[in-house]
């Protein structure tokens, strides 16, 4: 399998996934945006985006779906959750509602208030989306509650796809602004062995393939 | 099962998936957005978010979660892609991407050009989103090709997903603007019955609950 990923970009969850799983990959480093900086990469993927999984003929771009998919195609039921079991939905929820609703808000703050030139900046959008966020993760933690994982009582996909949306707040600056279940929460998730075997695995692979080892989202 | 819903808006996603599995449900419809004109609804989802699907004890709020949900848990296979089909990442991919890349940017083409008062609505915005999902429907009909469904050569889950995002897209104004294989492709989904019943279903309820009939995205 071959995962292309930027550093600190929403393909370091397929990233987590795949050390959390044990599994053998090949890791390929892009600046950031490739659409911008990599064009060649178009060729790979017509979107443009990160991730892109390659698994055979298999070609994956969403990277909560990857670690959904790596967790039941390739984890001999590890880091997923199965149907048969009470937390499925919870599972499923949590995994779509850490991209679909904690993270595209953010990617409004950071273009909006960093990533676009400063007369294209816009702070009462950044405001408007920062809200946005810290709403939805308070809901989240009415449903997370005292537990220290989102389902099933064990660390699953839907935790990595929640917790890479907590790791960009601290990118986007929401850092401080995080609730104090989110930071407990969050705080759990990062020691999880494979999250360090995930951000050495990154920071190698750019050292080796000569990319600026600074995370994306800080507009390294 | 009762799903909370309001008419035309992302909650039609497992609406749609109820019908074409044939399942039994109530429908209970909610004036757009509940936040602000039902905020009873906050009790039963602390996000104020819809959908809502209540299952026994399963809570879920995330429209591509509950329809992959359904598919697996109470689907008999129906709808789904099972792990160990050769297209099971094509069907999760797609049923990611049509919430958190198809439908996220036009959430902002529909706020910032329809929503918010005059005085902060915003048409540059309006422009750079309404381009990026025409960018990445693009990318989407890259990997379609000429199929008729986006996985497994039949009617999935993942077609829903994407479906209601073409839905969106004639409601926000980006109709006209669709590339003619989505054209092509929604017109075919469309002609699937549980598309009718669907739209029959939730014409109804308003009917029978004093909700509005016109489409949430139109204002109404």
């Amino acid at each position: 399998m071959k995962l292309h990923h930027c550093v600190g970009a929403r393909s370091f969850r397929p990233l987590w996934a795949l050390e959390a799983l044990g599994l053998s990959y090949e890791l390929a480093m892009l600046p950031f945006p490739p659409r911008v900086h990599a064009k060649e990469y178009f060729a790979l993927n017509p979107l443009g985006t990160i991730p892109l999984l390659e698994d055979g003929e298999v070609r994956m771009t969403e990277s909560a779906a990857i670690c959904e998919y790596l967790a039941a195609r390739h984890g001999a039921g590890g880091l997923g959750v199965r149907p048969d079991e009470p937390d499925y939905g919870r599972y499923l929820n949590a995994l779509h509602f850490g991209e679909a609703t904690l993270t595209f808000p953010q990617t409004l703050v950071l273009r909006y208030g960093r990533f676009e030139p400063p007369e294209r900046r816009n702070p009462g959008l950044v405001e408007d989306y920062s809200r946005w966020f810290l709403s939805r993760l308070k809901g989240f933690g009415a449903v997370l509650g005292e537990r220290p994982f989102i389902a099933a009582g064990r660390f699953t996909a839907a935790d990595i796809s929640v917790g890479y949306a907590l790791m960009l707040a601290e990118f986007a600056g929401l850092g401080e602004q995080l609730p104090d279940f989110a930071k407990t929460y969050w705080a759990g998730l990062q020691a999880e062995p494979s999250y360090a075997r995930a951000l050495a695995a990154e920071r190698r692979a750019a050292g080796e393939q000569g990319v600026s080892p600074v995370p994306s989202p800080l507009g390294g």
